[in-house]
C-alpha cells in the first residue's frame, strides 16, 4: 500500500488468517529481482529480511526457499507459504525451473496455508495471463497453481495517464476476455484482499473490486458480498 | 498519437520511407484483438479497413495477411510489411502459429520494407520481452524477428499514477536489465519513431528517447544523434 510501511496494511489480516497454530512460513522471494545491485542472490536475501521482519513482529518465523537445499521437500513440509510481489514472469519462471509450481498446488490442497501479494496473487490463479508485469524472461509455461478458478488483476487501476496512446487497464482485460471467454477476471484494487477458506471466498478491504467476463458489462462487487459465482462459475 | 486522427502523426514519415517505388503493403493485423464484439475475424477486417484508409490516402494499397490463402507465400512476395499495434502477445502467438515470424525476418533482410507501431515495433526486436502488454495468450516462443539488436519499450512514459503500488516503467525496465544484462532497451516516447536504412539508425520526432543498459545510468538521446552504439553494441 503506497505511502505506508511495507506490508503494514495487511498485518491484521495475516494474523487473522494464520492464527496461533502456524509457527513457520516458507517464503518465495523469486519475484524480487530488483532489490539489489549485487545480483539476484543478494536481492532474494534482502527480500527475505524485509518480509521476515514483518512476520517476526506478528509472531511468525519466515524462512526463504532460495536458501533450502531441497526446495521440493521444503514445499512439501511447509505449514504455510507466502509468495512476495515483484516481477510475475521471473517468479513463474523460477517456480517451474525449481520444480515447485505443482508442489505448491498439492501442498495447499493438502492443507498448507497460502498467501500471496501482487505477483504472488497471480500465482494462485490458473495462469499468469492477467499480470501487469513486463515479460523480462520466458517461463517454461504460463500455468500457475490454479488454487482459484479465476484470474486476478492486481493493482487494478481506473485512471489512465493523460496524453498516453497505450491501452487502459480495462481495455487490456477486455482483450484478455476476447481470447479467454470462459474465465472471470477480478480487478483487485490497492488495500484489498481476497481470503478463501475451504470453498468460501471473501473480499476484505477499503474498496469494491471490479469483475470482468466476456459478454457482460464490467461490474463492481462490495466487500462482504457473496462470491460463490467466482468459485463455481 | 493520442488526440489526433489514427496514424496522422507518422503519415509524412511513411511516405518518406516507402517513397514512389513501393505500391503495395502487406498488413499484419493480429495484434488488433479488441476492435469488434463479433470475434477476431471481424476485428481483423475492421483493423485492415482502418489502416488501409490511411495508406490509400498516401498512395499505397494495403492488404491484410489474414485474408491470404497462403500467408507464408504472401510474406515472401511482399514489397513492404506493416505490423499494427494492439496486444503484443496475441500478435507474437499468431506470427509463430501461422509460421511467418522467421519468414518476415528473412524477407526484410532480403530487401522488403518493414514498419511497425506499438506491438509492431516490438516484433522488430530480438524478443517481446519489453512490451507493456498483458500476456493474454501464451505464444510458442517470445522470440521475434530480431531485425534490430536492441529492445524497444513503446509508449515510454515517465509519469506514475499517484497512490499506485505497482512498478514505474523505469523500474520494470531495470528488472529486465537485471536478468538480461547484455541488451540495450530504448524507451520510445509518443510521437517518435526509429528509422533504419541499411545499418544507419535515426531517431525522428518530438522527444528524446531514454536509453537503459545494465550498469549504466539511464540517459537521454536527442533526435538526430549518432545511434551506432545501438546497432553495434
Amino acid at each position: 500500500m503506497a505511502g505506508e510501511p511495507y506490508l503494514a496494511w495487511p498485518e491484521k489480516h495475516i494474523v487473522e488468517f494464520l492464527g496461533n497454530k502456524i509457527k513457520k512460513v516458507l517464503f518465495i522471494p523469486y519475484a524480487g529481482v530488483g532489490l539489489s545491485e549485487k545480483g539476484l542472490e543478494d536481492s532474494f536475501n534482502l527480500y527475505e529480511k524485509k518480509v521476515a521482519d514483518v512476520y517476526q513482529k506478528l509472531g511468525y518465523e519466515l524462512y526463504s526457499i532460495h536458501r533450502q537445499a531441497d526446495p521440493i521437500a521444503a514445499v512439501r513440509e511447509a505449514e504455510a507459504i507466502a509468495v512476495g510481489g515483484g516481477n510475475t514472469f521471473y517468479l513463474v519462471y523460477m517456480l517451474h525451473k525449481v520444480g515447485i509450481m505443482n508442489e505448491i498446488s498439492k501442498a495447499v490442497k493438502a492443507g498448507a496455508y497460502y498467501m500471496g501479494w501482487s505477483a504472488g496473487s497471480n500465482v494462485a490463479c490458473p495462469s499468469l495471463r492477467t499480470t501487469n508485469d513486463m515479460p523480462i524472461v520466458e517461463p517454461e509455461s504460463f500455468n500457475c497453481t490454479h488454487l482459484i478458478p479465476f484470474q486476478i488483476n492486481p493493482h487494478y487501476l481506473d485512471a489512465h495517464p493523460a496524453g498516453h496512446g497505450g491501452e487502459t487497464r480495462q481495455q487490456r482485460i477486455e482483450e484478455f476476455l476476447k481470447v479467454n471467454p470462459n474465465l472471470y477476471v477480478v480487478g483487485l484494487r490497492e488495500a484489498c484482499l481476497l481470503e478463501m477458506q475451504g470453498q468460501k471466498l471473501v473480499l476484505k478491504g477499503a474498496h469494491p473490486m471490479r469483475i470482468f467476463k466476456n459478454g457482460m458489462e464490467p461490474f463492481e462487487v462490495q466487500p462482504g458480498s457473496n462470491l460463490d459465482f467466482l468459485i463455481n462459475p
